[in-house]
């Protein structure tokens, strides 16, 4: 039995007790309908606000008029075109803008992407370092206190509104990486559920899969006896799944929107990985998706999480029943078929949801899996709790799901 | 049907959608075996420091010893003695110090009460009104920023720890208030487990009841298809139904006193809270029962809250089912009997870790219901959520538990 294996095995059989933690989470969540106009208290008269945001369909849902309407007496700039994944190149230029208009708050208005890129910007405004990418890829580097930031959310999924990571990619280098800055929480985020109400169904399918992948990388890991957690985790995964075919539908209901765009900040504020495990291979996988073939993130979960769980079945057994039992109250008493079940239930869920669940089905084949394993390879990378996904691991979870 | 009675009937029947809400939580958890030592990094070397405690427990089990060495450098000022239900002239004595000796920082070691008191100093010490009284009664005063203050929790049940609220007792007039300071979190609070081996059963007990009466608070109300917050909420009552036989047994498991410990914190640190109605109805008469009679909080509320159920069962009858069916699995197709189950199992559950639930086990009267409703008609008090629990009601309700 190798160290990996080892550490893993003491960790159920033994010491499966919950992991020591710290939590800290000092964002001000303003939630509701109308509560757009409340930004003309939570931004002062005084600032020099950057106002951030992507392709423009702020401009058609309504969302953009009721900002500039509450903040109404700021001097504002404005900062547009950041895309989806946000680019590395495309953030540099508003970070000279911040530096050179003296910006002090930046509001950001948009979906993970956008509040992600803000980020990023914010922090790079404060650094006085000649290369910033070390941000995102030193490790050791000091994260700079960044300009102060809210946001206006208007695409439920990554939860960036409620926590101090981000995801950054650079096309020019084909590469996507998560960075954290103890000090980036946003300041405030507004959440008004009526804006989902307004958003094309392949994004709120996006937002599904992201969510309900988050909640599993905090939950299907070592079973370490956190009732809480699990329970918790549980009823995010259970909201997803009863308000699905709401959502989908022609008219969402208020109360489906509002539920999701929660389940969306709950699923990664801290709130559910509170002394557990934690995975992030089916991310990390996914990431290199993005970054090589260009589909959606939340389309490359879809691939990839049940691919995970069936290759890594055994190392999360007891968790995998528990989500069999728990999440989708599979009965079955062959605890082996029961697994099986909960599997192809969440394989369908994604694809009831109009996601393709494997890889031929964007034409995607060998040649990128080769590629995947051999950067996991070159780069050392074992992802999942206690690194139980090696690069061959990695190679198998992709050939199961091809 | 009077005013009271339309907004419930519209609120069930046809703006049953989530309220809007507001969320800030900055206090920084620090959980774990071992972690009282990190208050070497937490508190400032240069911090002049009361140490606020009760009846010396601590010095018993050992806390005191670990926070004195982590601290060790610092200029400590000790305040011992705060009572359970911590009395206004006890906490003025401890204001006077934090002004003579410009305290800059306040640590409580214990709790709920403990830290209850410690907001009440913090505030008081940093206002100039003479009537310092007024902070708890007077909802129009604005309180000030408090002095830092921060906790080593050894009695999980109130959540003070993570919270802006205090109740505060003044034996000399048998009066018990609740106060809320918006800027009056704690900086961060200490929560180590194994400190719950050293507590008497009575406290486990009363903290037990304590966590499950604040979650049926927020929990029991209006159906406002909130599935988060009754996911969670149904969460945090499982996880103290299936740990307190290990809580009240000789020797509980640190993971029982783990979920113990963090049922605690996350029962009223208003994460299960966002966007439901709430009720309070048992806390505020628990209240007076224990200002008027002396019993424990956690005693009080293990009489009032199957009252509360049964009495109010029509106006809580689409969550009191869902407790039945969710909380405590039952499946009698019988919607009433169904419901009757679940309050006999709620006070069963009660009875079953040592809590009397009638207010005749403890010799109290027809004289202390008549006071409490007259208080109740003097105060104008109407309460539990949108005001449906009459002075009329809180009668009822003490009647069904005599």
């Amino acid at each position: 039995m190798n160290r990996r294996l080892l550490i893993l095995y003491l960790n159920n059989k033994y010491i499966s007790c919950m992991n020591n933690f710290e939590f800290r989470n000092p964002t001000r969540l303003v939630f509701g309908k109308g509560q757009i106009a409340r930004l003309s208290d939570l931004v002062g008269q005084d600032k020099k606000v950057l106002l951030t945001y992507g392709g423009g369909s702020i401009k058609r849902n309504g969302v953009y008029e009721q900002v500039i309407a509450a903040l109404k007496g700021r001097e504002i700039t404005e900062f547009g075109g950041i895309e989806a994944n946000p680019d590395y190149d495309t953030l540099i230029k508003a970070v000279e803008i911040c530096k050179q208009k003296k910006i002090d708050f930046i509001l950001a208005v948009g979906g993970g992407s956008i509040i992600d890129g803000t980020k990023f910007i914010a922090a790079a405004a404060k650094c006085d370092c000649e290369d910033t990418w070390k941000l995102i890829t030193d490790k050791s580097f000091k994260m700079p206190v960044p300009i102060d930031f809210g946001a206006v959310l208007t695409l439920p999924a990554t939860a960036s509104e409620m926590n101090n990571g981000a995801v950054i990619s650079r096309r020019a280098t084909k590469e996507k990486f998560a960075f954290h800055n103890p000090d980036g929480f946003p300041c405030f985020s507004i959440l008004d559920p009526t804006v989902v109400l307004s958003l094309p169904k392949k994004q709120i399918s996006n937002g599904i899969v992201d969510i309900y992948a988050h909640t599993l990388e905090q939950y299907l890991t070592t079973c370490l006896d956190t009732k809480v957690m699990d329970y918790w985790a549980e009823g995010l995964l259970k909201t997803l799944i009863e308000e699905a075919p709401n959502l989908m539908s022609d008219n969402p209901s208020y109360d489906s929107c509002a539920n999701f765009m929660l389940t969306a900040t709950m699923g990664l504020n801290g709130f559910i990985s509170m002394g557990v495990d934690e995975d992030w291979a089916t991310h990390m996988i996914g990431h290199e998706l993005t970054a090589l073939c260009g589909l959606d993130h939340g389309e490359t979960l879809a691939i990839v999480h049940p691919g995970v769980m069936a290759v890594m079945r055994q190392e999360k057994h007891g968790k995998l029943l528990q989500y069999a039992r728990r999440v989708w109250n599979i009965t079955e008493s062959d605890q082996e078929k029961a697994i099986d079940m909960a599997i192809e239930k969440t394989e369908n869920f994604f694809r009831s949801i109009g996601k393709k669940t494997r890889l031929g089905e964007y034409g995607i084949g060998n040649d990128i899996i080769d590629t995947i394993v051999e950067r996991f390879e070159q780069r050392g990378w074992a992802v999942g709790e206690h690194g139980i996904v090696t690069p061959e691991k990695t190679r198998q979870i992709l050939e199961r799901v091809k």
